[in-house]
């Protein structure tokens, strides 16, 4: 039997290891899960008879490197910061191996000994990053391989709750990681290029120029431009494109009424408050308003934000009982982001019913054979249910079906890899169709930011 | 002769190097002015009999160990983070050392081994810090010694331009650092105490929620919030006061006009701008707005600002130059906050006939036998010519003469020193006198933030 190591039985992991034992017997697939809670492991192995779980501390050297050196290939489904260590020993054991993280300097300083070991290390093969560069580069190619020269790119993509969920006045629940959501768009302008020009937004503003996107049958989105929309450009080949932009799909709303919790400085996560554990969530709303002795946190807060009892602004800040003197924070030395952070998981948890979504959209621009076109390319897919979530399947499915294809030899090409050639994302994206995530792309003229082709000094 | 030794001949040293060089002959005093450049340092002293220039490059161990092993005392004008290897030097010679800078922890962490050499290093003795620690301290000691209890402090300070230079629509010019002027309010967000409440704002609104202050014959100002009001605490002996707050002083509405640089997000100094040298002034203004083929810069300015075409805050853009297509940046690799530093500087340089101003305003509330009751102190400072500055005179002023103080043991307290005792800061307030830089008290009832005692639930 070829033996599968998979690091790490976390939520992302559910649907990569219900797809390889499902494989197991056809594929003849022993997977090994190890977690530092066996009884993790043990719960998503559900005894099948293909499959063992262990206890692993990563950091004990031994125990981590009689698992590696036992094994045919390693999926590593760490925290970013730990796949190193891991990285290593397989090198040192002559291992291929396969992570959903980003590529850190660290991972990427090891491409030459990867290539001079002809080990293949594919990472980024999850939803964002993965499923967004296959998705993309499988369009930049044929449009490249008829003639086409790229003018724009546009990528956008969002974990929300699904439409049968969706029953909050943000429309938004948290599917994934709250922190990351809690501190989004913090540590830099947000950078991207339209129309050959740079563009920069910054943080107070980043959550007022959202874009609209609308997709068939779900209804209308809006998107905030992330940290680095330029990060890829090289890599996709899009050095000379005019407009590159990428950003996080939230339905219509979420992002005017977040920017009042940028405002008052709730999202802040560079200082202790005084007092956290002890204070109510009315004592940490009023840290961020003036003093009166009379006047109310309510009014105050209106004041500050300037906004009226009946705007729907004020109901977002009603539902999530910000004002309410009896409820205590009880986080010690705590941040305000990790107070905000309490205070959303109460509103934001995902009930046991509770279905998540993923939603995509690339748009493409391109000049082919002297007409100007755009494709949009758009993804839904969603949970069903809160082990086999929409998160859970679209970052998991890529990296075990990328596991398969490098240990059956259809994946061949070796060094520290990006998901962005043909010989990966063609059959993966492929087989995801079967699973439900499939893109939709229609055809259409290109717009742009200047459809007219104005060319005037303004 | 007494052998003083002056390190750093900049434009904070002038009055220092003045007043030394006039008490020379009655104080029977040496004066050697030592700088990176030996003709800066000759133009400071003007050929006075009493006073030598050496050149000296600080990294120069064995000049620089030289020169201080033959001093009597070391008066280090460097900036900041270079006075540690001079105060090294201090202990191995035994020489007493006078600086206007703020106490790092490297040269606080020398406390010991300066009281064991019975040395005095006497920091934080020009004028913020410096003056506001000797005029808050001499009436907080006064409040006390009364058997008084204090309830309030509130301290703000503000270097700007004299009225009689007062000529732009900002009211304000560079007469210091231009460079910490952009970067005000950054790195963390602003925190105070109101009323025994703990007060927090971030970046976004620092320069909304400024206080109003009067100075009689000079008008009103405003105040916006210094990032750590707290830092003396403890060493002013206020643990438990109400209220306490430090802020920054300047002309009403200079604070509602900078935000729009902080909104824009041009204060930022965490990424360099692409293409930044070639870039004109309007392109740099066009870099934080949308992309749009025909819409001018100047409409998008105000829609993203929301300021209308007969707001103040309009003209106050238009008198910068911001939308002058022509005119280039010249800057390569620059941050946006480094790129806006040079814009303002062709509004904001002081003109050769143009004079400065200090204010300085505290706020000292308390309980005395059962009434409570409030001290302002204020205090006006305006520069004489460019040379003799208010900012160089409130600076190098209470160096020189604290200085003076140590040489003819005076001041005798050792180690790491603030002038925040009797020893120091009488003498040497009532020396200032002399040379204008005078606080005006005026006592008044108590208000405070609360001055009904309202205690209410709110």
């Amino acid at each position: 039997m070829r033996k599968i190591l998979i690091i790490g039985a976390g939520r992302s992991a559910s649907s990569l290891i219900k797809y390889l034992l499902d494989k197991s017997e056809k594929e003849n697939l022993f997977i090994t899960l190890a977690d530092l809670s066996v009884e993790q492991a043990q719960k998503k192995l559900q005894n099948h008879i293909n499959s063992k779980a262990v206890a692993l501390d990563i950091n004990n050297v031994s125990e981590r490197q009689n698992l590696i050196q036992n094994t045919d290939i390693v999926v590593s489904m760490l925290p970013a910061h730990m796949h190193i260590e891991v990285a290593k020993d397989c090198i040192l054991f002559k291992k291929n191996m396969v992570t959903a993280s980003y590529v850190s300097d660290a991972m990427q300083a090891l491409d030459a000994e990867v290539k001079a070991n002809s080990l293949i290390f594919m990472n980024e093969i999850g939803l964002d990053p993965g499923i967004d560069h296959m998705s993309a580069m499988k369009i930049i190619h044929a449009i490249r391989e008829q003639g086409g020269k790229m003018l724009l790119f546009e990528s956008f993509c969002g974990g929300l709750v699904a439409p049968e969920s969706d029953n909050n006045l943000w429309n938004y629940k948290f599917t994934w990681a709250p922190r990351n959501v809690v501190l989004a768009g913090q540590g830099g302008a947000a950078k991207f290029i339209q129309e050959g020009k740079y563009k920069y937004i910054p943080y107070p503003k980043i959550f007022r120029r959202t874009e609209f996107l609308a997709v068939e049958g779900y209804g209308k989105f809006e998107a905030y431009a992330n940290r680095d929309s330029l990060k890829y450009r090289s890599v996709y080949g899009l050095d000379d494109i005019l407009t590159l932009y990428r950003g996080t799909i939230r339905r219509v709303g979420f992002s005017k009424a977040w920017n009042m919790f940028v405002m008052l400085g709730m999202t802040d996560d560079t200082y202790v408050m005084e007092n956290s554990e002890n204070m109510s969530y009315r004592d940490f709303i009023n840290s961020f308003l003036p003093y009166h002795p009379t006047d109310s946190v309510e009014i105050k807060t209106r004041m500050q934000l300037g906004i009226e009892q009946d705007d729907i602004m004020w109901d977002k800040l009603l539902e999530l009982d910000l004002f309410n003197p009896n409820k205590k924070i009880g986080l010690p030395n705590a941040t305000p982001a990790q107070i905000l952070e309490k205070i959303l998981n109460e509103s934001w948890a995902l009930e046991p019913k509770d279905k998540d979504m993923i939603v995509m959209y690339h748009k493409f621009g391109y000049e082919l054979n002297g007409i100007q076109q755009q494709i949009d390319s758009k993804m839904v897919c969603i949970g069903d249910d809160q082990t086999y979530t929409a998160m859970a399947k679209t970052v998991g499915l890529p990296v075990a079906m990328a596991t398969l294809q490098i240990l059956n030899g259809k994946i061949k090409t070796p060094g520290v890899q990006l998901p962005i050639n043909p010989e990966v994302y063609n059959p993966i994206l492929k087989e995801l169709e079967e699973y439900g995530v499939q893109f939709k792309e229609s055809v259409m003229p290109y717009v742009g930011y200047n459809p007219d082709k104005i060319s005037v000094s303004v």
